[in-house]
């Protein structure tokens, strides 16, 4: 079991779980009294505020999501797996202007899977939950076999003071603002796809620098978790997280507010100031000033929080971004309405 | 997307979500007031009894857990994979003594797969839930592309008033009982593989009957749900599903439980002679005789519930099969020791 050659059907499914649960669940505070862990047929988890839980599911499958090796050469290590699986998840949450307590992991891989690259994939899902939610538990889960390697995380969460925020809350004369990065990851993806490639690899120390941070955005999202129950507290009338880029999740606020969003171009200029330049000046395109605004319309995965506020001073975190007009549910910049676009799983 | 040609990937996944979403929630309940449904980056659900949820997470995967066509020839009707994919979740909660309330279904499937096939599923899990735990709301979910299809459902439920009922409090002197069926998916399981093929195709009506009986067992399981409360609230020291064969659960709660666990041969008998007979002397194999009772101590997936109860009357639905004894955690019949065996989804 030491052996890293040793792949998973080597080993029995109580093997497996020998190895994973302990770095899944290193460094866990114990169990509350009467709640029940990992090994039964289910857990129980009893919400600490005596109210209720917040509940959210999402995965990540291999091909899809992400890849071992990417176009650019660099690998994919499985604790940038686990880490960016948890990560995503633990967002819902944030996005609800909750925080996580629990969390059941469901692991899906072939049965030639390095036993080494589940640990990795363990390993990197409790670094996320001990940098962006620590106290989180994780309270069961689920192995099996398939094709490709999927992880299914389920995450609940108990809301902030404030309560549950929606997506649906937002009234005309709101702020709108942004807690977290915006374009960061999807300039890293095009890295790892290696349509930056030439940049990236230029001469200049600050490039590669940047050309990591990038990368480490993409592969390591780390969602603004203060932030969301902040806004919770904050009196927020409605909040979501931005996973599939900023004018698309807007729209979707924006049809369950039924209102108009009218972003600010001076504030998304300064947001996409931000991101580390890999310049596209060094491949002499003529368009390379208008595309770190579009990265940050359209760019997803960075797992930034959207919301609105009622006028008045808005909480630590966030940033003035627009504002919430009265109107049909669309998204202006500067007068225009801008067409829908984004990322769509199905599409 | 009324054309039954229509594939996923010639949809958006909105599209996809407002086919099955309506498919998944038919018939529902309200809303508690303060609760948030499906379409918003979480769920938030309230325990009606002021307490806890049970918890439990398991995934279905294709060419794993089922095969759209069957050695046999058989189809596998979606409706069945989600009927089987809901029931065997819904199992986990009733083997801690507990009554479903929210599910969460996590969907991954190929482009190319027919929508109607997702209908298919949606219709099927939606069957499950209304027959085997009506009041079990679909409070959440995640759809996406995956090279095989994958469904994941996360349940959670409330205990009975008796509370949780784990697998380890059973003490040397109580009374082993099982509800529900046992051996009757896996014989199911053989004819779907072909591998009963012979018998099922005999000239008796009787054999036919039986075999579609048997075929239904494996696709449509039936656990027995008001046992699992009903052991909660008659006292069970210990319980858990039998997803594995008898004998290796059997095993599991053995050694959770630190003692022994005596099973009784002419109990095993009777629960072998109620599975419906695809006669094996059809094919007059000697060994034929025994194969009932293997079948009942080593055949998974019908979800019976496996108790300890303290000496005394047993609540319904409960048929006694043995003793819990003082000892090293194995399993005996007839004073012998049973080597462990059954279904690893590893080995």
């Amino acid at each position: 079991m030491g052996d890293r050659s040793t792949t998973v059907k080597d080993l029995s499914e109580r093997e497996v779980l020998d190895l994973i649960l302990p770095l899944l669940t290193a460094g866990e505070p114990p169990l509350e009294s009467g709640e029940i862990g990992p090994g039964d047929d289910s857990a129980y988890v009893i919400p600490a505020s005596g109210s209720g839980f917040l509940v959210s599911v999402d995965a990540v499958v291999e091909g899809q999501d992400f890849l071992w090796a990417w176009p650019s050469g660099r690998e994919h290590l499985p604790e940038d797996v686990g880490y960016k699986s948890m990560a995503q998840n633990l967002s819902d949450i944030n996005a609800m202007g909750g925080i996580p307590c629990h969390v059941f992991v469901s692991l899906q891989c072939p049965g030639a899977t390095p036993v080494a690259r589940l640990a990795g994939i363990a390993r990197g899902m409790r670094a996320a939950l001990d940098e962006l939610a620590p106290g989180c538990r994780v309270s069961g889960g689920d192995l099996g076999i398939a094709s490709e390697l999927t992880s299914t995380v389920t995450v609940m969460g108990e809301p902030a003071e404030g309560g549950p925020v929606r997506r649906s809350g937002a009234r005309p004369g709101d702020t709108l603002a942004v807690a977290g990065r915006l374009g960061w990851a999807a300039a890293g993806l095009e890295i790892l796809l290696g349509r930056e490639a030439e940049a990236a690899q230029g001469t200049a120390a600050e490039q590669l620098i940047a050309a990591e941070q990038l990368i480490e955005a993409q592969m390591r999202p780390r969602p603004p978790m203060s932030a969301g129950p902040a806004a919770s507290r904050g009196g927020a009338t409605a909040l979501m997280d931005v996973s599939d880029g900023l004018l698309r999740d807007a729209y979707r606020m924006a049809r369950a507010s039924h209102v108009a969003m009218d972003l600010d171009e001076a504030a998304l200029t300064r947001l996409a100031a931000e991101i580390p330049s890999v310049p596209s000046e060094a491949r002499g395109r003529a368009s390379a000033p208008a595309q770190p605004l579009t990265r940050v319309l359209t760019g997803g995965e960075d797992f930034a929080l959207l919301a609105a506020f009622p006028p008045g001073d808005l909480p630590e975190g966030f940033t003035r971004m627009g504002t919430v007009r009265e109107g049909a549910p669309v998204v202006m910049l500067g007068g225009r309405v801008l067409a829908e676009e984004g990322f769509d799983h199905f599409g």
